[in-house]
């Protein structure tokens, strides 16, 4: 099981990492693009580009496949309409360039000067207001590119004209949940619903219910499909991004590749912290906060706050919801997946998400 | 002549802001746009959208009703696919979402805190790094949503799938060309030739070529009709931008709105420096820069930045490249265009873009 990623997820994301390489992206990029940009700044976007664990992209390939295994047009195949393997490699490559460009804006709005353990596209532009200002632009460029990468690929019409509209939704969703957490970082003690808002709107959409609908819709899944899918898909990614806020505290630095202080020390509003929030006495609260936000926390003091988010039950709590959604998530896809080799890969995924550690 | 805008443009604009102000517009917008953005952020969008000159949503209707006359399927009226006055009025909305959307980054990176007399948007959203997150947020859903617009309207399916790759495009170029402009805002004395593929992909793509050509798309023009007028809406393009070039530097402030000292204190790269570059000896040149780009510049040092680029033929030069723009522009029109009462009201736009004095 600790094999997953490397077995199954990464050979698709050396896939994708090498269409990014390739003269056919190099073609795609500068015919939508404007000729200054190309020239200038392709080879930074690329750089944004790689280093990303593709498990977006992949999902988009395996619920194609999962679709093409339940939907009702048993006997489809991938070359009904004319699409072949690569079609579906940059219908998927589409959301690692969202999320690269996405994530140029995301690190000024953070200020992040690293990701993917090289500098953000800001930084790497010049820093400063000129570089803020050339990422703005870069991920202007991005966002469009992924929103046009899919005209033209070979999948049945209807189904591809649903999917450039669905995605735009995704993306649009994607960045109202990124207005919300900025709304958040600005606020004291947001609720745990405003926070499980913001969950569903900025991750769970980009992260599962985006690419996994795109798949399914490709393959010219049923509405009905369409509907339980997006329901299981959304409990998984926000599953998925209360894990990441609990190894976000309680992780090493040496296993998820960032500091294990940056959470506390940035103060950020997670579930752990509202949960925190409502079942600590206002004694405890004082304390917690004395440190938690504070930009030159020690790793004593985060030791503390861990323990503290432990003894109020606000660990236990985060733990329980996202087992329960990770079971929610399940149940729905046991209902509308058939029993295939496809369907035990989907319950190893969810068990790489459950169970990782970076 | 002087009232142009008012008796053929401005009714047109009227429109477009009724309709914005419409339950139809709030209706596309919330279908497209996330929940949390909707509820907290749509008035702050409809500010940005009102107060504009509409120009480019003019120039869609203008050139649909000119295709309508001047191409091969004569006789195609506005109804033959379903597409109704409304259709048209969307489409041509689309540009002025875009618009508001980019100046949301533009006004972030020029450090403009107004905009069509009121505070910018990140201004208005808080100013700092809150409201510049915000700001980004905000452009990031005006560009998708721009891009969104246009799905479902009943226009030919083949117009309305060329119309919106088209429009992906534009809408690229225009932000390559942003690029480019931050990149020479950097540059001690860019060249003529680097100004000039600047104003191409910032002012003459999203100005004139995207608008006029999106309008005679969506009225089937042929491809040889829609690469002849791009060529002639290039050069009505660039020559616009010098015009705009020209009053910054020559108009006085209660004639266009914004002071007559901005583009002379930030130092403002434009084809008149270029020239001024080129014609200029070296004595005049530091003379010339002392002042140039001085944030406290006073109304005197100005009138004597002015002097020089008189004295030495930069003003002049300037205007023999707009005056010429103008003229080819006007005779590959002349040779696509058949005599209407739509090809006076075009001569009659050219004039008033050749005489506006804001």
């Amino acid at each position: 099981m600790k094999d997953f990623y490397k077995t199954t997820i990464a050979p698709y994301a050396e896939q994708i990492n090498e269409y990014f390489d390739s003269p056919d992206f190099y073609r795609l990029f500068s015919e939508l693009n404007g000729e200054y940009l190309v020239q200038n700044y392709y080879n930074e976007f690329l750089l944004s580009l790689k280093g990303g664990k593709c498990i977006r992209a992949y999902l988009v390939n395996l619920f194609y496949r999962i679709a093409l295994n339940s939907n009702s047009k048993k006997g489809l195949t991938l070359n009904e309409n004319g699409a072949t393997l690569q079609d579906l490699l940059i219908a998927s490559a589409a959301f690692e360039v969202f999320e690269a460009a996405v994530l140029m804006h995301d690190d000024i709005i953070d200020r992040s000067d690293t990701r993917r353990s090289i500098s953000s596209c800001h930084i790497r532009l010049g820093g400063g207001h000129v570089g803020l200002s050339r990422a703005i632009c870069l991920g202007d460029a991005g966002i469009l590119t992924a929103t046009a990468m899919l005209d033209g690929l070979k999948f049945s019409p209807e189904a591809l004209k649903k999917v450039q509209s669905f995605l735009k939704k995704i993306f649009l969703t994607t960045i109202s949940g990124e207005l919300a957490d900025v709304d958040l970082s600005t606020q004291k003690n947001p609720s745990l619903s405003d926070i499980l808002q913001m969950y569903t709107q900025k991750t769970a959409h980009y992260t599962m219910i985006g690419p996994c609908v795109t798949g399914a819709i490709l393959a010219q899944a049923s509405d009905d499909f369409l509907s339980d899918l997006s329901q299981a898909a959304s409990n998984l990614g926000i599953a998925f991004q209360i894990k990441d806020d609990l190894m976000g505290i309680f992780s090493r630095q040496q296993t998820t590749g960032k500091s294990s202080l940056s959470d506390i020390s940035e103060g950020k509003k997670t579930i752990l912290t509202a949960y925190f929030d409502k079942l600590a006495t206002n004694e405890q609260k004082k304390q917690f906060y004395s440190f938690y936000g504070k930009a030159d926390v020690t790793e004593q003091q985060a030791d503390l706050l861990r323990h503290m988010l432990e003894l109020c039950g606000a660990k236990e709590q985060a733990e329980q919801k996202m087992n329960k959604l990770f079971i929610l998530s399940k149940n729905i896809f046991d209902g509308i997946i058939a029993n295939s080799k496809e369907k035990q890969e989907l319950w190893d995924f969810c068990q790489y998400l459950n169970n990782r550690i970076k």
